[in-house]
């Protein structure tokens, strides 16, 4: 399969419109600033590596307009503003400025466009050997040596796969890397309301992979693990603070809680990006409120073929939609990162931190 | 409001279509065993008290054709058959037999339908009871003196309203005595995936009522309860363990979870016939699964107001659907009934149900 987002020629990024998956295969092409605003926004491209990289080229796009000093800060925070959780975003934004401050003006578009293309190859290498780690871990938790009639059982949250990010995936590195070496791995896709990422793109995403899996409404999972029928349950997310708490998609928090209360190891699957130094644990973290439509409205394959939406519940109804919550520290078995394995505690983030930076320092760019 | 399910002259039952609901009041005529266990496995009646009735009130009805024992005998498994989990349709007929079993059987018909309509008086106060030993637990959880503008915040999953009983509900009835006695509450309302029965039922039935709620999507009740927007969480059940294990509404389990991981207490309302002594634990209950397409598609309203399924998902997708869950005792922190609150361990239950024993016999017929 080729990177979920890819550049031409001419300076223009192509994608797929996710909104329209898995009913429909729709590339996009994002020309400007506002198209990749615009993308992130309506969650065209949704992931927190995926918004980084395509924030990071609207950067760019914004730089031809407007190189000036000013321009660059304008479009630095309205890019940031799309949306709050998930760091990536920030903190690829916040790169591309560090790069092109110091650069004159008119060489600015052209070396953030570049400074994008590595920040899209390093998530690509980085998902890999999150793959890498993530698989020896995961081969780890099989209660019986896995076969295709009793497979590895793995549960997951959301979608962190390749459509999450340019290459790869996060927390569905290790399975795909599992399921190329052989190893007979099956994933229980939590549907994920109330976008349906699980059901959406998570499943679209393994049976392109040919990789087994089952649906099942996120209710089902503490269930499914006190029968002992999940052997590790891993997700992606989209900011850890510095004392490990880990935000993510709505609903990782109780997945971790049945994890923990059955002795099922919890990892999360995390580029060292998603850490942000700057925020000290889970309850500053930003949590973004998403319209009640999401909740209220779905939408789906008529009888006759037609994608329509459907009000799922009485029109007076009142919703409210928070897009994520905070797992603590203290019930994440593991934080997965391209560095290895690292604990979600203050001391070993620290650590792992520091290791980055000295690699990045030495001139290595990237940890491969 | 009327009663949920209503008898006629003509020895007809009449009820509500709830799976029609929030979208169209439909009353339905159940004139005959058949229609009776045919509204139980297709849902258009559903909540355990009510099934219990409908079931009981089946098997009078075929009492009418065959009178036998060996009638009774097979109606009686044929109607138990029809949903697994909750043990209140096992009791309702179970009940019904030892009452008609020593009757000539051309008077068992008669007797098992005045012994229905008995277990449906029973039913509505013994759900009158629990709410108000309900409204007092629930009036104690305030964290803050309740009031419009920081009402008492009350979160419920699935449906244990009217809807689920013969009235009152169960876990919804305390709300209601609380609301009636002018103190100000606002119910979290799961919207139950995957029947949505939060959403579409109790929803529709708060809104009749006056009472101020918000539908969530099942994922979100974990990061309310952390920010402290929940004061107490209240379900109905399917059936109570000796141990004091509860089946109920799958999801249940991640909310008590949650709930015991942020000190908010977790309620469990249940008439003393929904506790099992015979089932010694949660693990020895039969969880019911059901059809995948609960999952994989949805019931809802197009815009020009026609109501239409939609397939929520590719039509390859593999989902399987457990329709309940366990939540272990030691999570509980108390079972509602109507001889007031009881701990959920085995003494307790051991106790309560010798003293609903001795009230029955003491000829008291039922506990007011």
């Amino acid at each position: 399969m080729s990177r979920t987002l890819q550049t031409d020629g001419r300076g223009q990024l192509r994608t797929v419109d996710q909104t329209l998956l898995p009913f429909e295969w729709r590339e996009i092409v994002l020309a400007d600033a506002h198209a990749c605003r615009e993308a992130i926004v309506s969650m065209r491209v949704r992931g927190a590596p995926l918004i980084g990289a395509v924030g990071a080229f609207g950067l760019a796009l914004a730089l031809r307009n407007d190189s000036s000093d000013a321009g660059l800060a304008c479009a630095q925070a309205w890019l940031a503003s799309a949306r709050p959780t998930a760091v990536n975003l920030a903190w690829a934004l916040e790169r591309l400025r560090r790069r092109v401050a110091g650069v004159p003006p008119a060489e600015r578009a052209q070396a953030a466009w570049e400074e994008a293309e590595r920040l899209c190859d390093e998530d690509a290498r980085c998902n890999h050997q999150i793959g890498e780690h993530g698989a020896r871990l995961l081969r780890q938790a099989a209660r019986v040596e896995p076969t295709p009639q009793q497979p590895l059982q793995v549960l997951t949250h959301c979608n962190a796969g390749r459509l999450a990010t340019i290459d790869h995936g996060t927390a569905l590195a290790p399975i795909y890397q599992l399921h190329a070496a052989g190893v007979a791995v099956h994933v229980w896709v939590d549907e994920t309301r109330p976008r349906n990422q699980g059901a959406s793109l998570t499943a679209w995403e393994l049976a392109q992979a040919g990789v087994p899996h089952t649906v099942i409404a996120d209710n089902a999972g503490g269930l499914l693990m006190m029968r002992a029928e999940v052997d590790v349950v891993i997700t992606g997310c989209d900011r850890v603070a510095a004392n490990g708490d880990v935000a993510n998609k709505v609903g990782t928090y109780l997945k971790a809680l049945a994890a923990a209360d059955n002795g099922v190891p919890f990892y999360v699957a995390c580029p060292v990006s998603t850490i942000d130094p700057d925020t000290a644990d889970g309850a500053s973290i930003e949590i973004e409120i998403r319209g009640a439509r999401e909740i209220t409205h779905a939408r789906g394959r008529l009888a006759d073929g037609r994608v329509a939406e459907v009000a799922l519940m009485d029109e007076r109804v009142k919703a409210i939609n928070p897009g994520f919550d905070i797992t603590p520290a203290r019930i994440v078995t593991g934080l997965i990162t391209e560095h290895g394995v690292v604990a979600a505690n203050g001391q070993a983030i620290a650590a792992v931190l520091a290791q980055a930076l000295r690699l990045s320092a030495a001139g290595a760019g990237n940890p491969s």
